[in-house]
C-alpha cells in the first residue's frame, strides 16, 4: 500500500481567511484535536504583521502553548527575517517560505517581486543555518495566476531551480487559486521527478472549481506522496468569494482510504472535527463528506 | 484528440428531484437551449406516473413540442410497457431502462426484484421490436447501495450480460447516490471493456463526496467516452439532503476542455444556462465553475 502524507492547513490558511477572529484558547484547542489525529504535519500560524493578518494576531502564543506530537512536524508561515526569528522563538519545526511563480501576483501579495523575495529568503536562510528548523519553499500560482493566466512548466521549474540552489529540498506547489487541471499537475509534476529525484514535494490544491481531488491523484501518479488539505475545505482565495477552497481533508483521506492508499489518519475522528469546526466558525463550510457520510455509512433498507 | 460525449439529464433526473415543480413551458425553453449548446443526448423526461413524479407529469406535452436538433438524442426514462407507449407516441430517439445493481434498492425504488425488472424489460423491448427508438440500459447503484453497500463487480457484470442477452448495446452505469472511487471505477470498467467491444457504456456521476470529476477520468483512462451529467449540478440522492447531486455539466465540460479533450459544448452559453437555471429554480445550485468562472478568466492586476 502507498503511504500518502496528509499536511492540514486549516489554521493558516483556513483561519487567515475567516470574516471573524477565532479565539486563541479555541485555536489551541482545536490545533490540539487535529494533533491526534495522524496527520503528518499541521500548518499552525503565520508570524506576519499582526496589523495585515488580524486572525493570526496570536501566532506565538498559539504555536508557543500548543500541545506537541512528537510524530507531527508543527509549521508556520514567514515572510521576512523578523517572522523568522519570532517563528524560532516559538519553536516551530519547520519554517515555511512562500513565493509566486506569477511576478505579478507576488507584487500584489507581498509588494515585492519574486526576485527580491529570494533574497530575502537567503537571509531568513543564513539566520537558520545553526537551528533545527526544517526550511519549506512553497511556490504559489504554480498552476495559474488570476492576473496572468496560466503559468509555464519552464517558470516553475525555475522557481524550484532558486530555492534548491538555496539548499531547500521541501517544495510546495501550491494551487492559489484552484487553476490546476489533472493532466497540467500530471505534466508538471512528471517534470519535477524526472529532474529532481531529492525533493520532497508537497501538492496544495484547491477546490475552487471541482477539480481538486482529481488533481491529487494526478499528483498521485507521478509519485508524490504529500499533500496539504483543510478541514471541512475552509480558506480560498478573495477573487472568488462564493467558490470554495481548498480541498478538503476529510474528504482526502476518505477517497484516498477507500482507493487503499495508506494516510494513518483517523477519518472518523478528522469528520467529527470538521462538524466541530462548523461550530467554532458559525457557518456551513465546504466539506461534503461530513454532509453525505462516508460510502460505508448505510441505511436501514 | 478524444472526443468526449457530454449527456445532459437536468431535465428529468435533476427537475425530478426539485421541490417545486417547473412550469411546462419553461421547461421547454430551457431544453430548447440545451439543445444548441453541442451537447449529445438530453434526458427530457420520464414517463413514470404523474401521481409518483409531479414534477414531471408534463412528460407528453414536453416530449412533443420541443425544437428537435438533428444532432441531439432526445432520451426518456420508462419503467413500464405503459411508459413505452406513451414514450413512443411522444416521438422519442431512446428509451432508457432502469434497473438496480442492488436487490434492496431496486425494491424500494420500484417494488419489484431485478429479475421481474428483467421481465418487465422484455415485453418493453418486445413493443419496441418494430420501431426505430433507440435502446439504453442503465444499472442503478453500480459503484454502491445505500442499504448494502459496495456492489461487486460480478454483479454488475452480470447485469450487464442480462442486458446484452436482450440485445441492449448501450448501457449506463449509474453511481446512484456518489459511493464510487476512481480505483472501483478503473477496475470495473476495466473488466466491462476487456469482456465486451459491442457496448457503448456511459458513466453517470454524482459528485456526493466529491469524486465525480476524479471518477471520470478514471473511466476515461479505460476507453469510457460517455458521460452523463446535470447542469448546475442539481439532482441528487433523497439519502443525503445536503449533499451536493449530479456531477454539473459545465464543471464537467469545463475540466475536459482544458485538458484538451474535445466536447464540441459551448462551455460560455453552459454556463450562463446554469446561471439561467439557478433563476428559474429560485434557489443556489452546486455548480462550481459557474461561481469561480473559468481558469481563463482573468483580472486585472
Amino acid at each position: 500500500m502507498t503511504r500518502i502524507y496528509i499536511q492540514e492547513v486549516a489554521p493558516r490558511d483556513g483561519l487567515q481567511n475567516e470574516d471573524v477572529f477565532v479565539e486563541t484558547e479555541d485555536k489551541i484547542a482545536f490545533i490540539n484535536r487535529l494533533g491526534k489525529l495522524g496527520l503528518s504535519k499541521i500548518e499552525v500560524t503565520a508570524f506576519v504583521s499582526p496589523k495585515a493578518v488580524h486572525n493570526l494576531k496570536d501566532a506565538e502564543f498559539v504555536m508557543q502553548n500548543i500541545n506537541r506530537n512528537p510524530d507531527v512536524t508543527y509549521s508556520a508561515l514567514v515572510p521576512n527575517l523578523k517572522g523568522a526569528k519570532r517563528a524560532a522563538e516559538s519553536n516551530v519545526d519547520e519554517i515555511n517560505l512562500l513565493v509566486s511563480a506569477s511576478n505579478t501576483h507576488n507584487l500584489k501579495n507581498v509588494g515585492r517581486t519574486t526576485e527580491n523575495t529570494f533574497n530575502g529568503f537567503k537571509e531568513i536562510i543564513s539566520f537558520l543555518n545553526d537551528k533545527d528548523i526544517q526550511i519549506s519553499g512553497a511556490i504559489g500560482t504554480s498552476f495559474g495566476c488570476p492576473f496572468q493566466g496560466r503559468i509555464s512548466y519552464n517558470r516553475v521549474l525555475s522557481i524550484i531551480e532558486k530555492y534548491a540552489d538555496l539548499g531547500v529540498t521541501h517544495i510546495t506547489l501550491a494551487d492559489t487559486t484552484g487553476m490546476a487541471t489533472p493532466k497540467q499537475v500530471y505534466e508538471l509534476c512528471t517534470k519535477i521527478t524526472e529532474r529532481w529525484d531529492e525533493l520532497t514535494v508537497t501538492l496544495h490544491f484547491h477546490n475552487t472549481r471541482g477539480m481538486g481531488l482529481a488533481n491529487v491523484l494526478a499528483g498521485i501518479q507521478t509519485g508524490i506522496t504529500h499533500f496539504d488539505a483543510s478541514l471541512g475545505g475552509i480558506g480560498g482565495c478573495p477573487f472568488a468569494p462564493e467558490a470554495t477552497g481548498n480541498i478538503s481533508t476529510e474528504d482526502l483521506v476518505h477517497m484516498l482510504e477507500f482507493m487503499d492508499f495508506e494516510t494513518n489518519v483517523h477519518l472518523d475522528e478528522l469528520i467529527a472535527d470538521a462538524k466541530y469546526l462548523e461550530q467554532l466558525l458559525g457557518h456551513e463550510v465546504p466539506g461534503q463528506v461530513m454532509k453525505a457520510g462516508k460510502i460505508t455509512d448505510l441505511y436501514k433498507a
